[in-house]
């Protein structure tokens, strides 16, 4: 039995720019009943998709001759649903985040099961630096050497690739009248969104899902990401709450004492001591990514969780055996996320293991994605603290040697009086946003015009809507996919009028 | 006396790739009647504005270190009619295309003319790599002298300029709430629509006056230019037309003969022997610049020009005096573009000076202004000819080592189905065309929606609208201009109605 990773995501937790994405035990088949055509057998059962790779430019934006060098951008396509160019069948684009994009599709089971209604062909583009879409020969020492390689990781330069793949996509598909609609949760929900508004002649619609296109500052509060994850663990118990908060006291108290570190090593099983600080960093992790995966089911994350898993961590805390053992009460609660299979002997907070290949946001945390998450008011679930921009930009230049742009995000894709802006320009998204998911906070929860919707699900997590449909999905979440797949059949009606009058 | 220069723009010519601006001869004051505040002494009483300078990053879209170089962008501001942020009083925003700020500022007259009432602050920026705003310190030499150093010269890079200076001068303004519109001629106007549509946080509006953003290959046809010079030349005069387009041959024929070049010197009056293809081109310059800029008032756009030049053109080859002497037809006709204030002796086809800093064009030519306009049918004033791309890639790699990127603008703009990507997405758009203008067969020519405007003048020149008025423009132009102010006007209401709301 192997010790369990911390995953030692702290550095994203501490920099709080870090998005996640959901993982659904729930695999294919579809419901057989609904498809068109026969389906060809899948290539993987979990992951049905036929691999391709698409030569594309390192810099769409720079014409030096160093821009001109080339990287094979990965994609999985599936074309069972497919009714083909003939009929113009609509083409659905995931627009791949800060990951490998197998990861993406297996945890995304939207597209590929609203398909067949849509007799929809379905692809999943990776970011680029991620999974297997590396620049400079796919080598990624080379690429992640330096801000000189690391230079042209940005959101624009991962729109432009989408826009280039889907046009030459669709010109050798015959299938240019082909509607393609995007979808994308968190980072790749403000991808979706961004897309639709930079691209409309490529992308008549998105599914933005838990997209925080508006954390950004002086946008939303750098306290409303802890005030939602507090309000998460107050809304089980209040008494889970306040256990949490008071433990990070006493967690700094014991680690001076003599014994402290190794009351610490055996009342949380770790492989070996650790410092205050890694232990309130590991707890802080558990703590936010299960509010951010509250789902309401079983799922796999970064690591398997039960249903309801904020409820089970208040369960464990409040469990009247552990007494007044404050340690013993957080030892469940950690138990929960970091070894709800039972298989960890001990867990290592040392072990930095990236199975995902999210390493290269922090990248982007340093150059364009400054979402200020990191503000803790007094009431905060996570000890008190305020977000300072030159704590980013320290970091950023110890680490890389560059300067973050603080202001590009909003200056470039906007964010400030968003009503006021789309109100009367833009049409077709669809924002999701669940309220237990942290992330929420920075979403867009108003409709903003009669195209630009808002869906707000009171009990949902952090892209809950996009993930595979299972039997023991509640109403509401069930209701939410019905009002997403009934807008995007207006939209698609609506296209198809007007390709028939333009 | 000196020698006419040929302004050299052959090169422009069979690339076809260069576009011009107006320079009117009327210059300010204006209405005094319509002042609302004391117009401050101007500094120049042709170029009322303050200069100023900002500290522009070199490449908004890549994070390398060589992206965080600096430069100092200039811009020209008028502040004479402003009502101030207190009141939102909005910002009308020149986007400055490929010359000296101070060219267009001068040729620009609405922006100005307008402003007394809408109490609108003035600013033209300067695009990069033009004028004054110069990267690498502000070294022509440097910036110009390779592709590494050129390839941050593109259309985007400009917008994301613009962007960025806009967003900084209004928060120095405590003006972040005052409606911005952005207006351009030629590239400019396409910068100012692609702007509106990539920045709608930023710009309210934007009016496009001759902005070809449809001239593009498989959008526009390559004949549709030069179509359009036929046109006007045909429909002041069969016989000029014909005259014109049988020259080309007897040009070619004549040069063959001993005695031919210096029998073309004479009649042409040219500084010394030329071959025929200079000739051909100097004359086709003449031809083409003559029906862009085909007013209805005198102007000086590159050169002096009498009002309706076409006219005063084929004038010259219908007259009997010359009786059959198709090079003295020729000569008087070249005589209304580059002689018309008579000044010139000769003239000097080898000289390229470049008065207005146009030169970079090329380079954007060469990158992503792929704009195919070379074809020639057999009807066409000049020799027939098709367009290839095969062309350009060739001058492109030989003269800079560069490949242009065929279809990068449309995939990243759009321009294919232009009503139905519009018709739903987007608005506060006009979009400006003269028919006489051979530029506007890549315009857009047609409403797309209630607020996607297009005002078409069949007797109107390339961006006709812009220039300063006089009070000899003929009724059609001043309607057109009051169509605009009227449009612009609804704009603004709507703004301030929302800016209440939201």
């Amino acid at each position: 039995m192997a010790a369990a990773p911390s995953i030692s995501l702290s550095i994203f937790l501490f920099l709080s720019l870090h998005f996640t994405s959901s993982f659904s035990k729930i695999p294919l088949p579809f419901h057989s009943s609904l498809l068109l055509r026969p389906q060809t057998p899948p290539i993987d059962p979990l992951l049905p998709y036929q691999t391709g790779f698409f030569t594309q430019i390192l810099d769409h934006f720079n014409f030096n001759p160093q821009s001109y060098q080339y990287f094979q951008q990965r994609y999985l396509i599936n074309d069972t649903y497919w009714g083909g160019a003939a009929h113009n069948s609509p083409i659905f684009v995931y627009t791949g985040n800060e990951g490998n994009i197998e990861w993406f599709a297996q945890n995304t089971g939207f597209l590929l099961q609203s398909a067949p209604r849509f007799r929809a062909l379905v692809v999943f583009i990776e970011h680029r630096f991620y999974g297997k879409s590396i620049p400079f020969g796919g080598d990624e020492d080379v690429a992640n050497s330096n801000s000189s390689t690391l230079g042209c990781l940005s959101s624009t330069q991962a729109l432009a690739d989408y826009a280039t793949l889907i046009t030459d996509l669709k010109k050798n598909l015959s299938a240019v009248d082909s509607p393609v609609l995007v979808f994308g949760g968190s980072y790749g929900g403000m991808l979706a969104a961004w897309f639709r508004l930079k691209y409309p002649h490529i992308a008549t619609g998105a599914l933005a899902s838990s997209a925080p296109i508006l954390q950004f500052e002086n946008i939303t509060s750098p306290y409303a990401f802890s005030n939602i994850v507090t309000q998460d663990f107050k809304s089980e118990s209040q008494n889970c709450y306040r256990v949490i908060k008071e433990s990070w006291h006493l967690i700094d108290i014991t680690s001076t004492h003599p014994q402290g570190p190794q009351l610490l090593r055996k009342s949380f099983k770790f492989c070996k001591e650790a410092e205050a600080e890694s232990i309130k960093n590991w707890l802080s992790t558990a703590i936010l990514y299960t509010a951010m995966t509250d789902y309401p089911t079983p799922s796999n994350f970064l690591n398997p969780l039960p249903a309801y898993p904020v409820k089970q961590m208040c369960k464990a805390i409040d469990d009247s055996r552990t007494g007044n053992d404050t340690f013993a009460k957080l030892y469940g609660a950690a138990n929960v996320y970091y070894n709800y299979t039972g298989t960890a002997t001990c867990f290592d907070l040392d072990d930095d293991s990236d199975p995902h290949d999210l390493g290269d946001w922090t990248w982007q945390a340093c150059t364009e994605m400054i979402l200020p998450t990191g503000g803790n008011t007094k009431e905060s679930i996570f000890p008190a603290s305020t977000w300072h921009f030159a704590d980013r930009l320290h970091f950023c230049k110890t680490f890389f040697d560059v300067e973050p742009r603080r202001i590009w995000i909003p200056t470039h894709f906007g964010g400030h009086n968003i009503e006021r802006v789309l109100k009367r320009f833009g049409s077709n998204i669809i924002f999701f946003n669940g309220l237990r998911d942290p992330w929420s906070g920075g979403g867009v929860l108003k409709n903003i015009s009669s195209t630009i919707i808002a869906i707000v699900a009171k009990e949902g997590a952090h892209h809950v809507d996009l993930r595979f449909s299972s039997a023991e999905d509640p109403k509401w979440l069930k209701d939410v996919r019905q009002q997403e797949l009934s807008i995007i059949e207006d939209w698609l009606s609506q296209y198809y009028l007007d390709l028939a009058q333009y």
